[in-house]
């Protein structure tokens, strides 16, 4: 054991604790007849807790960890000290980026070289840790050969070099187990339309997402492959702006059926969605697949990443999620980062115990509010008038037809009460 | 004549003119080899110029009109001098809702006996007038009926009263052989989830459009369909978010070639796209129809309908329309109202007559940066790598291969300027 | 009793009630010493709920209310209910703006006698109610003579109307033994800058608030006068726009020690801040009245008015109010409204039972976090460096003194965690 | 000259030129009777120039600079280019940070050494220039001591660091006759109030800038002493969040007359405020000092720091400062950065001639609207109202006095067209 956490005992569940302790997450408690670890699938990431050095663009580096500077050395005892947090935590899951695990080469070659000791180093300490890895994803957007996208870049070397590298992080993924597969395009979009090929961008990207989809069957990877979300920033437009995009995307290259969504609350915020929208919206179109969990400031307007805080707005994202059945092989991955001036490793853990906890008092409500029904009675009633057979009949006939039923005073619809502030009194039971 | 607009003479192209003329737009002026009236297609909106009160949220009517008041006379008498403003203005086409033509009746039966006398009237007046209709539409989000929406109203009796009023708006919009009618979900979303079959009610919508769709066919109607696109406001949130959702439904319910879009200025701006964004992304899509032509103050964050006033973005959009072949059968119709506090029949001719002149010089400025063409080869040199043959058939390839391309150091792709400012002045030298 | 409630039973405190009760609001427990009703001082604002039509910018009146219209009979009946409604809730506080309470008459002279009547018949009402009134105000926005502002509008002879009418409503508010007088200023802003003379209304605006204060002390009212702060809608710019603004105005004019602001959750947010912020922010600059309680929703960007529903953020309001030793005059109004589809009498009650156990649950949360004292003993120890003489002597001392201490290496600061995460897990613990 | 710029000759004003010169920009040429160089006063950012990286949230440097690494040795080349870009530019005035002219030392007083033998450097080569300082600043936000903010950090230490380090650099900005010293706040504001002392922190930050104001009066040091507001970011909340929040925050410690206010545009837009309401407001509070041009894309929620690019945003801007009577001692600085794919030394030229050129047009349109008179002509006339004895009288009334004038009909106010429109179509004549 390194002494980066001064010798912190893995949390227990303990609701009176005074000190560090789960008070509400409780892995074996059973939900709806599951055991929560199960429900949650919780994973850490590896970049934000790892790699990142509190920097903003205001200022730079304000965390001191013993693993800094691109050396093999600092990214083997970066793992080491990721794995006694991970056990520290019990985390059934972690994700990475390449970037964050291994140095930087100077020749791609170099970089793989790196890269794969550090994946052999974690398939060794997974051996005996119970923390498998959810997602694996290749960075293609800090290196400054990004600048201008990867898939979607002008240059196709560019294009070449990210297919590559893809190819390798997920070959990396099926190794590990990964149970998904992330792609997240940081830099495919655009800074400004006047330099842009907007239709040979998107052909490009849909081009190479089915590539990777091809891969993943050739090498029998059973994982999801996944999209990620996002409006905008650092670009100034992002193609995978939202869920719905996101759809339309994948329909128009066939891959509806193979692809899914890894929806972040911080970039549902910043596409001007609440996170409960983009979880409905996927799980409607068929497309939910795994969750980001953190929390963006809604009055700022850049990607705050914090961790979550407010259990009310986490008990309507799992709602919508045990009305999907659930995360399936998804998990709730952390991406979310500790403030630039919490410096203690303390602060880490601290972090995400108390997610953790939110978390899980989200799902417990979300439960209690399903077992409840009074929710989904009300819903079902508003709806009631659709179950007749005049009204299906409806909706397989024409505008004559229905015009015909209409004219002569057939209805005269009057309004009825949508009682919203009813339904969120309930949901206030239960929060 | 009635003397709401005081004997005004109908605007002249006049460069010079001190008073009331048009400074920039010239009908007849050809911009790449067709006239300015026939690139521009100007529309005025019935709804904004002549029924809107003048009414905000902490507010009512501050307009005084002799036609207000809901009686068959007054509609009568805001034709004709809808007409007579058609004529001052000189423009090609106007728009209408049902609701902006007629009073709303008892029943269902009275409102179309008002709504078909008015399209009677309308009929006679364009005989003489060279103002036709670019589109109708029916206004299903006024009225307290729809409440909750239309097409994906809990009630399916008002899903009926909506088909039935579509198809009379139809019917109508064929007979005076306008060219476009279309769809605006002004209520098609939701206020909150908490009392919403999200799945439901897009399955509803998405047939009810495929009926109108039929319908359109039935009676050989040969104008486009179009839905407008907006994110928010009324409700939480619309179904027709963005250009991009929109294509996303229209491709799920099989319609991506029958329907296509109105991109409105305020509500690109208000889904957080420019409006030059949403214009390109529906030409790369196949499903540019027309436009709205507005602007949305950035700073507020609802639907401002101000008449648009600056060039420079107004260029782009045009710059984006060009591109596109022009606007086809679409048309700018100006979903523009006067401000509140902009009380004179007088304003409502210069604020017209402003907007057409913006438009003029924003068409004018995109004609030239098209000729000059700059823009396009600097755009073209960007992407230049991608006419070879190694990357064209890098498209066709697999990650395999790629992979092995760039291993052992076959490439180390250098990024190259975007050169953003320098396309940004060379947009300044032309507007 | 009318049967407008239908005889809806005054609510009672039960925790464990199935149906319609108090789950938290115990009027009479004791929170630090003090009963809950005298904490949270809860009123109703008339406006919204017996006056405001359920319309939108895209839709009119929605709710169906006997008293309709603008008639003595429908204000007399509207009064008989909002007394009815007052004794269900069990609410010491009523506020209304002069607009919603009477008729507007024809002439100023028919719109005071309407209003007197009305006053008159509120303080026989309040002789056997135990409902008082908390604060009055003018609605010097709605009519249309108001469209260009009250205070500040260009016509000398609106400013005149405005000051009679504020005059008669402080009459009113004092006869009535109100706590507070509001001044909310609508339309005190700008459309746009380019009719506007800044300097001129402001002066104007400053004026006319030293001449209520004038007036105020004329009378011997003692209640306070207050100044809602709102930075936009309806107008593109409110000269109060959040409360550092407003401070400054105040200093301006030489009233920082006559007027106090009147806090609204959905202005701070408008304004880009927390309401935390706001409130914290009064009670630092010695400013803090009242506060509007409502929700805005944090993506759509205009003034939602929703009633509270998220406790976290409500208990991190009223720890800000305990911070400044509680609200004194001021209280807790339910500047909210129903949600335009909530079309029944009962949602008027749910709604606002809901929003009061909301408000409890937050305060008896704000309480225990500064009986639990970690916040604040955090707090002390992060800036318990300023504690000691040498950092106390540098606040009166000058920078050559200072740069002489710190030249030659004399400190070399090292940052400390800020520990934001923990602290938020601390409030999590109370939530 | 080295040749980062490859012989790039000094730009001339040919506004036929097919190359690199200025088109609108004409120094010698008069507007009002002024030459156009003393109305713009053109400054030259070093940080955004010279400092910056390319970096955003999401990835690292891109530009290649030969001065790269913190080296007194870079350090010294980065001055020779700047200054070559200067000439080239023909700019009067640059601007700079401590942090971006010199490498940070390990000690404070290392530091300083750098520093001062740079300022040398500059005092030198300023001999042969025509080149001036305008403003002179500390960078007290990028080091991780500044984390928490300087002169509002918790940290005593951190206090007295930040005064010896401002009087170092007004020594320096009065040793080279700058016109100006800037103080922004770069953290100086919260990431959470639950960690913050509001109160105590704002006391602070009072006595800091009296301090600094002190030091000013007793070194002699003529020029302006100016705050720069922007509303957040990094923090969650600045303290000098716009014009009128710094100007409450002048009066409160006695500095109104002894501080003015930068303003950038891209923080009034982050503040909800358009840049000329953040002139106008400055302007009529007698506090307008210099400006930061640049522009947000009012579309991102950060700081984009754009080079500006919209002449009729531009132009509203000028004409705000003419009314003023010009910028004084102040400047037009391009607190402006190129976009980060920009990478060539070309794109620092071409963005800054661009943006000059856009400047020079807006404050010739400006110059041209204030000539023509029809804006301010319609101004007085909307207020001519206030001119007569009667509506002065009312001012210096009492509430009284005016309600018997308004009592008995002595008023009917009808309120008059505010010709939004036609004001907007006069400002599109000239821009």
């Amino acid at each position: 054991m390194s002494d980066f956490f001064q010798g912190t005992a893995p949390l227990k569940y303990d609701p009176e604790a005074e000190g560090l302790a789960f008070r509400h997450y409780n892995p074996d408690e059973l939900v709806q007849g599951k055991r929560m670890e199960d429900h949650l699938r919780f994973a850490v990431a590896y970049w934000h807790s790892f790699a990142w050095p509190g920097g903003d663009p205001f200022g730079g580096q304000t965390f001191d960890r013993p693993w800094w500077g691109e050396t093999m050395e600092g990214a083997r005892l970066k793992a080491e000290i990721a794995f006694e947090m991970f056990e520290i935590l019990g985390v059934p899951f972690f994700c990475w980026h390449d970037a964050d695990i291994r140095p930087e080469g100077a020749t791609f070659d170099e970089s793989k070289r790196n890269f794969d000791e550090i994946i052999a180093l974690f398939e060794e300490k997974m051996e005996s840790s119970k923390t498998r890895l959810l997602w694996g994803t290749a960075n293609l957007f800090s290196h400054r050969r990004f600048m201008s996208g990867a898939a979607t870049n002008p240059d196709p070397d560019v294009f070449a070099w990210s297919a590559a590298t893809v190819k390798n992080c997920l070959d990396a993924t099926h190794r590990l187990n990964g149970e998904n597969y992330v792609l997240w395009g940081g830099r495919e979009g655009y800074e400004t339309l006047l330099n842009t090929d907007l239709g040979q961008e998107m052909d490009h990207m849909g081009r190479f997402l089915s590539m990777v989809v091809e891969y993943k069957h050739k090498i029998g990877f059973k994982g999801q492959i996944l999209i990620e979300p996002k409006p905008q920033e650092p670009t100034k437009h992002q193609y995978d702006y939202d869920v719905a995009t996101v759809y339309g995307f994948l329909q128009r290259f066939g891959l509806e059926k193979e692809v899914k969504v890894n929806i972040e609350q911080g970039h549902a915020i910043l596409a001007g969605h609440s996170f409960e929208h983009e979880l409905a919206m996927a799980r409607e179109l068929g497309i939910l697949g795994s969750i980001d969990m953190n929390r963006n400031d809604y009055q700022s307007g850049w990607d705050t990443d914090q961790f979550p805080n407010n259990v009310p707005e986490v008990a309507l994202a799992y709602y919508e999620i045990l009305k999907a059945g659930g995360l399936q092989k998804g998990g709730t991955n952390f991406d979310a980062k500790l403030r630039r001036q919490s410096l203690d490793p303390s602060d880490l853990i601290a972090a995400h115990a108390g997610a953790m906890d939110v978390c899980a008092r989200g799902l417990k409500a979300a439960a209690r509010m399903l077992e409840d029904g009074a929710l989904e009675t009300a819903r079902r009633a508003r709806y009631a008038g659709w179950e007749t057979p005049e009204a299906q009949a409806m909706l397989t006939s024409d505008l004559d037809t229905i015009a015909r039923r209409v004219a002569g005073g057939g209805i005269n619809p009057e309004p009825r009460s949508g009682q919203q502030e009813k339904l969120e009194n309930i949901v206030n039971r239960y929060v």
